[in-house]
């Protein structure tokens, strides 16, 4: 069995070649440099033969030191007929600077002769004299073995004809790749065993996710004597993705006690997949594996109180292992615990025998009945509770609202709302102009308020989502609002259900604000301005 | 090795358990109907032991009738101490009119002592008497055996004491869970081989996908014996979500040789995928394995004309056969090729010389960007064609409208609309309210042309999605709306793309009654009626 493994990320490459994946040489930089911080061995920046912006990153990264990481550039064997020495895409390679390469060769015959149209021993050549040039350069060479088990079904011998150059040109390393991402474990398995045993050198595994299999295919890998494993950070990469180190690093790791980071390394997990989601502007799946913020969130009353006590028997690791964190949920489906968890983690202790909390349960389902989903709107439990309890946070109540959509022939929609609010017994009132309804609404309800509480200025809408209930009935159905605010530092979720939309939105942002004003009631000041006298104007008219 | 696979699903259960799911009864019913139309075996359509949302679809389905489909409850053993014909939970399966249940006991020690407090013998009676029970009342019972792998792994006597329990008792199958998700698959397949060998009836399996190992695991444990696989569509539940079914039916049935599916079935996968989507509200992922968009999206360059001559080179299955196709990624030529094609369906001919098409192209293009999505509204896409080649379908012509939606106080909201517009020049105006601007727009719209043209009574709105498209910017984003018309004899979608949802519901609204009336432009008739004359009134004030 392998001791450890090398990890050979190809997030900057392969997984920029997903659809709406777009990473600036910027982001590949900060990317790298988090990879090196984590212990990543390799780090492929790019195909700098493919394009200029590849070539930047490289120049780039000659800038930064690396504690660890080997900054590796991807590239082609030699084209068909031209000399090593005089292929323009192996000179790139050496123009990047790089101290290791990864180069990509054919191994099965029909992509050669259909893809390539070139003949199968000329093919042998290029994989040979490619590795052979860039070796007497003194760098490192690992050989990318393209659709390699599909080659090997097809035709075994070509396919082992082709690794059999690479290692006689002084390859350091054969990895070999699942491109079609069809394969199944067992059959990566039963021919990385053929590989690893006819060879002195490194084997490798590259996987693709077609059959949602990559990270198993990985592992079988391993287990059969591969010590180099490629993926992307998030599995991120064309079609359905690379394999995904995020979720291969800990079964190695954790389960099959094969290591690939340093011990203190493995709970900066969670945060280095956040952060390249973030650098790679996608939402993080809250289900992800092992790092989603869902990976761990339990929910169900039955659970629940067996979870707290003993949580090793509901998780299968600890999550702060890896940088993440428990979370426990509440919904209808919870009993009377779960309600009773929320509230402490609100710091609202509950009696469980006071007769509000059972009032408070009771109004909790019939909400949920009707639409209202509180594990995603935890600001709107709180008030719920804290209403419940009997406390007052309202700081204003709507006097009345108007909203006016108006379109003229093909000229474009104006929306306009204004609001009247009676704030501590004063009447204020203004209007404002937005893109839609709600929009509109939302902008004259804060400015309404913001006339005598300028505290609401420092909270702002951040997310809006509508849910349609009961999509059978067409436009008139009812409606689930999800609002999330945010002051910049911290976010809170609230929650609006009605037929009418204009209706849920605004219990949704309501509550949103009476929420943030009952956080910072310390901070909560009338504005000291001079009052507004209309003159005696045109009276009775 | 097992000859097929009976699929059982626990999407309206399980999956339900899963963040931001959330299914109405209705839904739940019209997936339900979906997956027998698929084939699957087993319906989990819930607990109803556990709220009486859930009755409520057991009781609703009685009214429906499935071709194969065998609806299945969900439930715990009886409690502790308590005889099973006097548990409440048994009694609610029983009531739901169910052939068949699926009873879940502990088959870990500890979760007996620590979570239900009970007895070790106690709860292998539970077991027992549970399945019993049920089995005396002529039901078909599978029995779920929690925590089985953790559970087998700290106490092997003890868990196969479980199972045999349930065996004795009569149980029909015996599902081994891994309900923490953690197992690899190796382990998987040596507890499962175990307990293969030491049962007569059938046994399953049960994963979750904590490792991003669930397909892979379910798979072992088909190949050490399972019939009998458990998961749920697109992955859904909690945390990490439940093995896939969508992945792993295509793996079983078209890698490994092991039907799941009638055949002819197959090609209905990514559809049936898609419709669950839609109806819990999610966004199908671009890069779900076999059935997401880009699964079969190939990057344009040196492949492509290799790719379209032998795309079984570069795709590890036909993307037909389960319902899916392929993209080419090379923008020009992908774009034109579906125009035409889908022209032709339509029964448009084009001719791809006429500068005509190049411009419609251009304009498709351009809408696309805006985050117009034509494949989804084909009637506003023929719409779109047939403008492009200089024919009219207008009828009518908006002169303008207003909305209107005020509330007071506590009170309830009020939405009102007026229309007025050019029809055949002729001024046309009403009025109308609703549940939400929309709504009464949409309303006052078809009361409105229905003064002119009584035709557009024959039509009404079955379908309204909206789908907020950049979410970063809260309430500001660019809103897309699909609506569903219908005759009652045939459907029709169109689209409207907007920063303002009432300007993109009024889009696909004009464009719905447009479409309707071309394709019935022999029955458009205009109203015979009295004019209206108002008297001389109060002239001037």
């Amino acid at each position: 069995m392998v001791s450890q493994v090398k990890l050979y990320d190809t997030t900057l490459r392969d997984g920029t070649q997903g659809e709406g994946i777009s990473l600036s040489v910027d982001d590949k930089l900060k990317i790298a440099q988090k990879l090196d911080h984590l212990g990543v061995k390799y780090i492929e920046g790019g195909w700098p033969g493919s394009n200029p912006k590849d070539m930047n990153f490289f120049e780039e990264a000659k800038n930064l030191s690396f504690h660890s990481a080997v900054i590796t550039a991807f590239g082609s064997t030699r084209k068909p007929g031209v000399e090593a020495e005089n292929d323009p895409n192996l000179q790139r390679i050496l123009e990047s600077g790089v101290e290791a390469a990864a180069i990509f060769g054919k191994a099965w015959d029909f992509h050669v002769e259909k893809a390539l149209q070139t003949s199968l021993d000329e093919n042998i050549s290029m994989i040979y004299d490619s590795i052979r040039f860039l070796k007497e350069k003194g760098m490192e060479v690992i050989f990318d073995a393209e659709h390699f088990f599909d080659g090997y079904k097809h035709n075994q011998d070509y396919a082992l004809k082709a690794l059999t150059a690479a290692e006689e040109a002084g390859a350091d390393c054969l990895v070999l790749c699942d491109t079609n991402g069809g394969s199944l474990p067992s059959e990566i398995a039963d021919i990385l065993k053929v590989v690893h045993a006819r060879t002195t050198i490194s084997t490798g595994i590259h996987c693709h996710n077609d059959g949602e299999l990559a990270v198993a295919n990985t592992l079988e890998a391993v287990k059969a004597g591969a010590d180099h494993v490629q993926g992307t950070i998030n599995g991120y990469g064309e079609r359905c993705g690379n394999a995904n180190l995020i979720s291969i690093i800990p079964n190695l790791q954790m389960k099959m006690g094969i290591p690939c980071l340093k011990e203190e390394k493995l709970p900066q997990l969670t945060e280095t997949a956040v952060y390249v989601h973030e650098l790679a502007n996608q939402t993080p799946p809250d289900s992800q594996p092992f790092t989603g913020k869902s990976a761990f969130a339990h929910k169900g009353g039955m659970h629940v109180s067996a979870v707290l006590k003993h949580p090793e028997t509901y998780e299968h690791i600890e999550p702060e292992k890896i940088g993440n964190e428990r979370r426990v949920l509440v919904s209808e489906l919870s009993g009377q615990s779960n309600l009773m968890f929320k509230a402490e983690e609100l710091g609202i202790p509950l009696d469980k025998t006071d007769p509000a909390v059972k009032e408070i349960m009771e109004k909790m389902k019939q909400m949920e009945h009707q639409g209202y989903q509180y594990e995603a709107a935890e600001a709107s439990f709180e008030l719920l509770i804290r209403n419940g309890l009997g406390e007052n946070h309202d700081y204003f109540y709507l006097d009345h609202f108007k909203i006016i959509a108006e379109k003229e022939n093909e000229g474009a929609i104006s929306t306009e709302a204004l609001v009247k609010m009676d704030i501590q017994g004063e009447k204020v009132m203004t209007a404002a102009e937005g893109n839609g309804p709600v929009n509109a609404l939302d902008y004259a309800l804060r400015k309404t308020i913001g006339e005598y509480y300028p505290l609401v200025h420092e909270m702002y809408l951040s997310d809006y989502k509508v849910r349609v209930l009961d999509e059978a009935e067409a436009t008139a159905s009812t409606v689930r609002v999800l609002i999330e605010s945010s002051d910049g530092k911290e976010t809170w979720s609230t929650i609006g259900v009605s037929g009418n939309i204009v209706e849920a939105s605004w219990q949704a942002l309501v509550d949103s604000i009476r929420f943030y004003f009952m956080k910072h009631a310390d901070r909560l000041q009338k504005l000291e301005s001079q009052p507004v006298h209309p003159g005696p104007g045109l009276q009775n008219h």
